[in-house]
């Protein structure tokens, strides 16, 4: 049984208790807000205790993990904290909004020798998850060319981009185009080592005159020659596009789009099929249009997280991994920036 | 808010008590259930009480409608019960054993103007009941062809058939077809009158002795002339397929299986999709197969007639409906016994 | 080098020669027609003479095949001239119209020992020939059900079905289940011994008081319980559907309809595919509209049947295929005007 | 009536004069070949004169058109002579070797005023040219992304690769790529201002020595910052894989591969599709395995010249867009060689 706390008893924070309830070897008993309420309702409601303050939940010998769901500023700090407490550690994304502290924080972990895990859901989504198991267990040979497609259904953080442009350009990259960064090293299987990034301004037409981006298409590159190839943007008019290949040297496997129901209607103009999911009204307007696709995906992690830590084996995406994801965005912003590759920092 | 009372606590009661708590229109007050301890757990985990005795769960004035999941052989009386009470009623099929006392509830439940609501899930699978609606809505036109295909993954009762199979012969027609009879029924718009049925034992050496079947191509026609083919089989080697074609004077609408992920690959002898759901080695070994493919119906059904009692419109499918299937399984027991079409008798 | 003669200069003796043009191991030595002109105008282009009468051709020692696609009244009498004169022989269906001379026609075939082949083209469609192949290949054990839909655009042969009810009532049997009465032979793998058919007017409001039909479902048997069904129309909104599945012991094999290109439009109301083979506006409304989708197995089926005739081994189809789909017509016949299940005459 | 000379009796001369033969605006007049035997042949075969030399062809009033399929050196000088002699200009791919060879054709074609096209087939497959009609029609807006895949079943010319890697290094990008080039062109509807290629040697180990490559991802950027992805790798395990993906402001078109047939095989271990075209042993281990995939293209491109002939309209590809093509190779090929982005020349 993994004792647990949650820090952030927002949506997130709500979504994974409801998947420690369900999971009969996990056991919420603390949750902490910064917003008390917040905290007493998400308590009350999963039968755990309020924690007064972090410290304290931390000192709990109850508990064994933790799951950090706070506001991105937060999580670098807490990590540290509940590594030197000796916890596991799941936390959303990203670790740190620098790279500086974020490589402090993976150093105090490594010291502690705790499990951890990162918040890229969309590893775990079911047909993302078996393609991923496929190319480990070697089904199409030596990998050689990933092809990602990732479009949002429409703009959701049009205020965010315009505050953050100064001080963190290209928040396409950072938010989107970060996930892809984390699929393509789990299926590269070795560390991008360049990337190229072309950005474009093709739908909001307030990007346009800060210099800001909602489209792109980006190359990496590993040591051995491998490439991939991710294509961005935030708005399409035929619902969520989350699309995955990967070309080896033995075969190809693709993970496709799928409509909402498998019903088929044959008409005088063709064969109209249902349309992606989510299909919606509601959904698909919603700023978390991508929740339904992924629906799977969180109970998935976090089920596969609670393993981990009575396993002791680390599970298929850790705290690293997401450091190592946000190296490259770095990398991908000054690629961005200067329209030239950018080699990729080693550790 | 609708107050529940469930009888009979097995799996569909607790199936359906999991769907009325996450529905906050729905209030389940009491469980019954003739092993007591089954009855109190299920009132437990659910914030419900145990019933006493039947007649002091109808007789409470927070009761608005009864959910029956007990043992087929005691919903008929138990749906006079409750129609006597003025109570809603959902039941799981078969109304009834015998069609006499099938025909003496449809008119006390006709006498006591309850709505009513019948366990008959596949209309209700997602994409099922979007083509359900799509025919509903005139996308089609006049239906005029319907080809269903239901074929479960192997034999789950075996005894039963030969237990059965004097009193009550072939139950492939009682327990499978039956479910096609109603799809029929709502594809087609109007009643069949005629059925034919040709069967075979195809897959169950203990059947040929005894004059049973597992397989059964049924032809339904309607007075206008529509007509309607049922391919049924207690064995596939290749998952659960369950298929609905619907042919109209202006177009066709298709629901087909799908497989579990949307995973290809792409391989030297061809492209390999995953295969049907459910795919997972347990659930295809389990007796309960099924359920996968129709784990969203079970709670859509639920919701909806909780609907229907707020509103007071009938819901998809009543227990007219269901008297309805089952006068078609006593034509189709006749026809295959005798190698005759036989007429289906009106109400 | 296998020497012809083709018997009828229309449509199927210009395709067919064709054929043999680019078969290098086919070479048309004569035409005849009772038309002169078509007879001379079909011989110029295909630099082969014009036969005199029929004896002549089937005299000449440079004529080792000979392909009949005279009108259907003639196909016996030259069938027996022919294999009398010791000819391989290709005709197109019907073998005769009457079942005796048919009977008459086979016997003298098997006297001569000829090889024999018959125009059931629907079997070299190159998805359904390698669906058949797969079935004999044993690639899904042993066949179970067979399910044909066989739909055509519309009706071509109004008139026709007017003229000959009294004498040959229901063509939609004759001309069209004919074919998948063929198609059940070869994927059965046994001869059917029972037919029912339902049968309905539900297109052609001229077939309705004179008791003709345009839609059947018709269902076969074998002595081993295996069963057929098929699904005919004379009337779709959304093209030809041409569709096979064999369901067998250890897996099912189908044989889908085809849009005419992969194009996929994603839309905001879904994704809209191609429609159906053939796609063009003058071949949907042509009477010929069958003829794209099956434009590769003319050619198949006639270069097979030279193969055929230079290895003496038969080809898939021949003329005593052709004479067993007609007992089964015969039978079909019988049991839509009786409404009973027939039983199928053997040999 | 359109009178033709072609130049070059080899096998894409072989397979226009076929075209030609049943198109019946159209007229083969002349063949020329350096080797009169070859000539000769086809010459004979079509109903044609052989042209003692090119000047006899071009000065004969009989001749209104010429294709050209002689070896690529000799393309642009026959090209300027033709446009010279005020013929209609049909020639295969490249129109030269070095591109100011090909801006003096490009000059002379437009003093000349004549009709001309190039042979990129690839726009010409049904998919492809279906696909292009749509995106000109408008029916997904503007276009903003292009994804474009072309990765052949094996590599072809390793000999050529290594004998003109001195003087026209990357064949990848002059011999495959140069195609999607072409259909970027149309696709974008506006012409590519900037190229970056990232290019690996994956398959071929005698290419790794000699700097040369195999595999390549290119992005293409136009002025108003649309962007097209390109994938080429020259060895794929499962077919030739060819697709085209625009995404616009209103929906997204896709053309994917095909399946050789449409049989669909339901196995205990999934959904085994045909594989894709070529299916064939032969075709598939073939140096011309890309036949099949175009073999309705052909001729299409070439019906569509004589059409443009006639009615004066140029056709959907001219010389013009095969020099365009061209120029976006040199710019591939610096930026191959130097890692950086490159500009496109202008006119």
């Amino acid at each position: 049984m993994v004792g647990f706390c949650i820090f952030g008893a927002g949506r997130m924070g709500q979504l994974h208790a409801r998947t420690l309830l369900d999971n009969d070897k996990a056991n919420l008993r603390y949750v902490y807000d910064v917003i008390p309420e917040a905290a007493k309702e998400l308590a009350e409601r999963s039968g755990a205790q309020v924690a007064p303050d972090i410290r304290t939940a931390l000192a709990s010998e109850d508990v064994d993990a933790v799951i950090i769901t706070t506001p991105a500023s937060s999580h670098v700090e807490l990590v540290i904290e509940a590594a030197r407490a000796g916890k596991a550690i799941f936390t959303e994304k990203p670790l740190s909004e620098d790279i500086e502290t974020a490589r402090h924080a993976i150093e105090e972990i490594s010291k502690a020798g705790v499990i951890t895990a990162m918040g890229f859901m969309k590893r775990f989504e079911p047909s993302h998850y078996k393609l991923i198991q496929a190319v480990k267990s070697n089904q199409i040979g030596r990998v050689e060319l990933v092809v990602l497609t990732n479009r949002d259904i429409h703009v959701t953080i049009l205020e965010l981009v315009k505050e953050t442009h100064k001080t963190a350009p290209y928040t396409l990259l950072r938010e989107s185009t970060v996930h892809d960064f984390d699929l393509a090293r789990v299926l590269l299987g070795e560390e991008p080592v360049e990337v190229y990034v072309s950005g474009s301004c093709l739908v909001e037409p307030e990007f346009e005159p800060i210099g800001e981006i909602d489209a792109a298409m980006t190359t990496l590159r590993t040591e051995s020659g491998q490439m991939c190839h991710i294509s961005n943007i935030w708005r399409t008019q035929y619902g969520y596009d989350q699309r995955i290949e990967v070309f080896g040297s033995k075969g190809m496997l693709r993970a496709e789009n799928r409509p909402e129901t498998s019903v088929m209607h044959f008409r005088e103009d063709g064969i109209l099929l249902d349309r992606l999911i989510p299909s919606s009204e509601e959904d698909w307007a919603s700023d978390d249009f991508f929740m339904p696709k992924y629906a799977a995906a969180y109970p998935h992690e976090m089920n596969l997280f609670v393993d981990a830590v009575l396993s002791g084996e680390p599970p298929l995406v850790t705290i690293y991994d997401g450091y190592r994801a946000q190296m490259i965005v770095e990398a991908a912003v000054k690629s961005l920036a200067t329209n030239q590759p950018v080699q990729i920092e080693k550790d």
